[in-house]
């Protein structure tokens, strides 16, 4: 383990992230608040560190996957911890375990909040708060990647321990390039949706929330209402599209800048993301035909709601907890499914249950055929049995995380439903769930130990579990010393 | 496909059921029950249907793996079908689909009830409830090899494709005589607990009901406090330790009987189900201590309801439903976990619980060292990467199948808990859920259609999927007729 490295690394990560702090201190100073210093302190301790230890290259700089995991779940872990500190330094969120909540919530663009009554909050604080998700969108190493410039081998390692899904690709073969090209089309995106939220009458600041919560399929919102507050149809109709297009693999994007148009159209993955959400849509609305005046009325919060859950996004246009079981369970199983891989949204991802469909087909095909060999290929692209593989071991540890989490929240005595639809919520990057942690619901109402689980749960999520279980697993550290 | 030699066997099956409809039918005698009539009508027509079609043996004996699996799944639908009928032919259980629902459940050692009031039963109706438990713990097929005499190779094609658990072993070389061994183990079983219930005061029916519910880890009681009516330490002890050696692997028992002691002490997923089990109660005895009067009384229940959910039984002596949300929770893992392979429990079985375990652990590793070639051992014994393989496939078919039905489900929109563990007590076979289908509650709420998601769910999860799923699939069928 090339511990020097590691430093060195997280070092500059802290740097960035000290920079990042002085954002939401200028916010703070333009709307005249004085919970804006609050900012300046983190900052200066992070300055101090990457002075420390970001700044003198180490002289061994080759790193390895298993440094590049370890980086990963560090570097998280880090800017959680020290972006929590100005919620709690400013008062607004006193207890630190919640902001730590909040901040991860954040980062990790999950969206679950503490907050009884977020509309409380400075609009500094709620700043930042929609700025941690925009930032964690598309990965927090993957942001300080474009900004800094590292070994071509130790980028391959971040990214691969950062993007999600389950097979990473290049879109050109220096890894810095793939990191400025995604990061461009990302602001892209996000700068057109401002500019349509604009247009539909929100003024800057909620358009910049919102779209922040939106590009980074996060979900906060500086409403208590949520999108619900601005009772717009264009404004819904706007969030749904954008929340759609951001769950979209970016890879595809980068194809549509060239011009390259028949791998996005054939791609598998995309269709089956999109028929998921028609089919999904279509079922919800009739099941709702019946509790609003218009089946246009069912339609538009039915599409805006499974928008914001298959993509993990946890926006509300209107309180889900209370429609009937059969859409509460079909948005439950969109928020297992989640968006396409290499998206901003959290989720198992649609390519890996494409794969698993396979699997499932190819044994039956093999019971039928025992001597046959038949291969799994998924956008015409045979996949190795190394990805097969890599995709089981990945949903047996998510189930595990799954129902070790149940368990250990189980102890808070809650209803069902609650504790099961908390843990989903926070492990899949959702935001809200169903009964008490719902739209309306918030989780202040938990104990300090499930709300470490529940941090446990985002990051695990956020990072598709492995790099965060590595850091766990005390062999990574033994001996190496 | 050798369709001729799937009707013989299918015809022979029949003829063994024609048989064993006689056996209430003389109960209903003995107790002077006019219902016992009702037995001699499916009778009759299975000697009929036995006649035709199980007499004449095919020119073409040969059978392989995807007849076997046909025949298994087809051999437990006739067989319920058939097993239905007397309780809508004596009126006991008016409606056809509740009936068969019951039957279903009783084969398959469910022990799901949609009897409101299950004392208002006649004495021979109990009989036949239960004693399709015994029946099918142990495989109805198993059963019939017992009795009749097929081809090696055809007898090997049954036996893989009903027992359960991810690699199966023969105990001697001749299969038939693997079947009749196995049977003799559970045939002394059995009686031997009768014995013991009958020296603590039960009369013989009621030890004979619950030495059947018992042995195929059933659940089916006569009363509607099952096992809780008799108030009695002793025989809760009794039926607690049985249950939990009816979830053991029977190949250890023979191991036992040629006094061969080290596999068995050696073996790994014996040590992990008396691990899970010793864990589980002592964690549920500590959460309910303050529920009941003693330390000690909070054990007898727990240590009860822990051996009775493991082995996916399903008895009860006190409402669980009612116990704090961990206590629950906990119970729900073990639905899940379930028993130990080759032995009469359902769920997904402590053996593949293990494999998945230690497939993350190997994932981590080779996340350490990417080039490493790490084995997965059970028992000492290298699993081969097909088992491996099989193990995966198993469990995402499992989760397809468990998600697909809450969705069907939740169209009856009951609350999140039953509409969740109605469809893993049945998916399992466990017989009693939490919330409204718990101890106290029953299956008669559902829909039609929700009664047929469940019967699907029942065989499903006693055949371990891929039979069930391979009858489904079009292209087996396909070209061969």
């Amino acid at each position: 383990m090339n511990i020097k490295m590691i430093r060195y690394i997280l070092g500059k990560m802290l740097g960035v992230e000290a920079l990042l702090l002085l954002i939401p201190a200028f916010v703070g100073a333009l709307y005249g608040e004085h919970e804006g210093i609050a900012f300046l302190i983190p900052s200066a301790i992070l300055l101090f560190v990457y002075l420390l230890t970001g700044i003198k290259k180490p002289e061994k700089t080759k790193i390895y996957q298993k440094e590049g995991l370890v980086i990963v779940a560090l570097a998280w872990i880090l800017w959680s911890v020290f972006g929590a500190l100005p919620f709690t330094i400013s008062g607004e969120i006193p207890l630190y375990i919640d902001a730590l909540f909040e901040t991860i919530s954040g980062f990790t663009t999950t969206g679950s909040s503490i907050l009884p009554d977020v509309e409380t909050l400075s609009q500094c604080m709620h700043f930042w708060r929609s700025f941690t998700h925009w930032v964690g969108g598309m990965g927090v190493l993957v942001f300080v990647l474009v900004l800094t410039s590292l070994e071509k081998s130790s980028t391959m390692y971040l990214m691969m321990a950062e993007v999600p899904g389950p097979e990473k690709e290049k879109l050109v073969p220096k890894m810095t390039s793939t990191a400025r090209i995604l990061y461009g089309i990302y602001f892209g995106m996000t700068a057109l949706e401002v500019v349509l939220l604009l247009l539909g009458g929100m003024n800057v600041f909620d358009s910049l929330v919102h779209a922040f919560g939106t590009a980074g399929t996060g979900g906060f919102s500086n409403y208590a209402e949520s999108v619900g507050h601005f009772g717009s149809a264009y404004i819904d109709g706007v969030i749904t599209v954008f929340m759609i297009l951001f769950g979209i693999n970016f890879n595809l994007f980068f194809l549509l800048i060239l011009r390259d148009f028949k791998p996005v159209w054939k791609n598998e993955e995309l269709r089956a993301y999109l028929l998921i959400i028609a089919i999904s849509t279509a079922f919800i609305t009739m099941n709702l035909s019946g509790s609003y005046p218009s089946i246009l009325t069912a339609f538009r919060y039915a599409v805006f709601q499974v928008g914001s859950v298959i993509t993990t996004t946890g926006f509300a246009t209107t309180d889900f907890a209370l429609w009937p079981m059969f859409s509460q369970c079909i948005l439950l199983m969109l928020m297992i499914c989640g968006a396409c891989a290499s998206s901003t949204g959290g989720g198992i991802k649609v390519a890996r249950v494409l794969i698993v469909l396979k699997s499932i087909k190819r044994e039956i095909k093999q019971m039928k055929h025992p001597k046959s060999v038949s291969i799994i290929r998924v956008n015409g692209k045979k996949m190795n049995t190394d990805v097969v593989r890599k995709v089981c071991s990945y949903l047996m540890a998510y189930m595990a995380i799954l129902i070790g989490s149940i368990l250990l929240v189980s102890i808070d005595n809650k209803d069902f439903a609650t504790t099961f639809s908390s843990v989903m919520a926070t492990l899949n990057n959702i935001g809200p769930g169903i009964a008490d942690v719902g739209p309306a619901g918030n989780f202040s109402q938990f104990s300090v130990f499930s709300k470490l689980v529940f941090c446990f749960d985002m990051l695990a999520g956020r990072l598709e579990i492995f790099p965060f279980l590595m850091l766990f697993a005390v062999p990574v550290w033994r001996k190496q010393f």
